[in-house]
């Protein structure tokens, strides 16, 4: 039993995304449907929509930023009622089992957490497809609460730019009193410094765009340096306790690990296509890592968001028509969006 | 005031290494004035020998891997005496001040350590020459004790090797009940292996030579890899705890990196001369850390020195003349020693 839902798709790696009816299932007992209100526009949209990574399966229904309004859910539910709220992130399900799912770090289940789309469904089958649609269907057991005090459209983002920037922060510990940077002023980025800010670490954002540097600290920066100030860099030499590298291009990362202190951390939540030139001496002379991390786990995703409701933090964006999307990809390239798109889904019925 | 000491230097980047007259100071109230007997040869000796780094100032005296008795002790020495045995590493001084001195990681100094050889003497003046010597004079500070039970040449490269490998495991607390792999079976290697294996950790050793497997496991390796054997690699994957890779030369590192846990770290101990390519999705996909780490402290040093005394570990060494140096260098670059050059400093006086 299925239910045919509009959809915005892309048919393949060069086509633009058009218009497409996929099949919803109806709500299994475990199940929460969803009509979905907002989504946002994450860069990884579309790296997968060109098949940049080369995992695509065509064709694909982006988005994994989605908030909306359940109606319907399953006889086991208890989590959710017809009504309420709702949200979705990257990842619908996960083995649950692993001792990774098991630590509620399901997005690094040893089985692969089935992704929100452009995944193999593992329960249902066939492929999963993403927020620009309709509505989505989704396990009570991976669908967020959101705080009732925030604007749902500014949420949406929260759900992979929000937690893919709180989870690093938190797990490396940042906190009062340390000196924290922020690689790169976009969607990422932007939600960066909101959460290094409110963790109370002083807050150095690196930009390679002058004129970013009045929002940037509207946005809780205490300092902007300009990336490409050799002098300006140097200043801070050996002086951070963490760095998050918020860049998806290729960039040299080298220049920002000489930042960091003796025992300091640079993390890396951008995913650039190309290796990353790392030259050694920087990591010897001062015991520094160079770590990766990816979203957040379901718990973490749903203290992230109460965190955002407690201190009002919410993206910045720009909303669009699903008929937009396709120029909004062409802006997304030129970094031409503060700081997130998010789709109006009510301009898919139109 | 000063003393004609013979060492063997290299001239030039391009020149064999030649017997040279150099002078070392008259010990002053803090020096404690040594009679090397036996010196290791590090790989970074032939690095700097030829200018490899870029940073050598002619002539070279290299040898950082010293061990000797004490023939002389300034006024305010207390912890040596004439007839003592006494060692010196990577360092000879830093600047003792600064937080990373403070905490016990003058080698991570933020105004920099003063190398033992190839550095400018902070203190002094002029350049610093290594243990290819007949003596040298240290601060007692800088100079480390060796315990009496142990054979005092296969301590030598305890200094450099010794402490480089055990400082990184004991960071990032390998302990019983993890699993830990040593990549490369050289000078570093196999003292990782030693230690590793001491720590109580399940050893995994990564060689590409097949010849080396039964050695590693007398070493202390519970299992050994073939890094060519795709399948062996693999059965491996998402498995260690901590890696750590003793390879100076330029090599796949995300190999290694696929087969961490989540949250695992890969510490380099290698210097590679070039940056080397790191794929951002292995560390995403597992919160997993790329680190590098450098020698020790100076108590961390001793306390290594003592638990070597406490356990019986020495290096596996081959002993040579000091007027077999060249070819000694020469076989290092083929990997042709198990595992370390030990030169017998008496022949310098032959």
């Amino acid at each position: 039993m299925s239910t045919a839902t509009k959809s915005y798709a892309a048919p393949s790696a060069t086509a633009p995304l058009a218009p497409l009816t996929i099949e919803r299932r109806t709500p299994t007992e475990a199940d929460v449907e969803i009509e979905i209100l907002y989504c946002g526009v994450c860069h990884s949209d579309l790296h997968q929509a060109r098949n940049e990574w080369g995992n695509s399966v065509f064709p694909v229904v982006p988005g994994h930023e989605i908030v909306g309004r359940v109606t319907s859910v399953g006889s086991g539910v208890t989590r959710f009622k017809v009504g309420d709220m709702a949200a979705v992130g990257c990842m619908v399900d996960s083995c649950r089992t692993c001792p990774n799912c098991k630590q509620g770090l399901e997005q690094y289940c040893d089985n692969n957490m089935t992704q929100t789309y452009n995944d193999d469904d593992r329960k249902y089958g066939g492929r999963t497809y993403g927020g620009y649609s309709e509505r989505i269907v989704v396990d009570e057991n991976y669908t967020l609460k959101i705080p009732s005090n925030l604007e749902a459209a500014a949420v949406a983002p929260l759900l992979c730019a929000g937690i893919t920037t709180y989870s690093p922060l938190r797990h490396w510990k940042v906190t009062k009193g340390q000196k924290v940077g922020i690689v790169g002023l976009g969607g990422l980025g932007h939600m960066g410094l909101k959460f290094a800010h409110a963790f109370g670490a002083k807050v150095v954002l690196f930009t390679t765009s002058p004129g970013k540097a009045e929002d940037a600290k509207r946005l809780g920066a205490d300092e902007v340096v300009l990336s490409k100030d050799a002098e300006a860099m140097q200043k801070h030499a050996r002086s951070f306790d963490f760095i998050l590298d918020c860049v998806s291009a290729d960039h040299d990362i080298n220049a920002y690990i000489n930042l960091l202190k003796v025992d300091g951390t640079l993390t890396l939540v951008g995913a650039p296509e190309k290796p990353l030139a790392i030259g050694a001496f920087g990591l010897l002379m001062g015991r520094r890592s160079f770590a990766g991390s990816g979203i957040g786990g379901i718990a973490e995703t749903q203290e992230m968001l109460d965190f955002c409701g407690e201190h009002n933090i919410v993206s910045d964006i720009e909303m669009i028509d699903i008929h937009q999307i396709n120029d909004a990809y062409d802006r997304l390239l030129k970094s031409d969006v503060k700081y997130r798109f998010v789709i109006d889904m009510a301009s898919l019925k139109k």
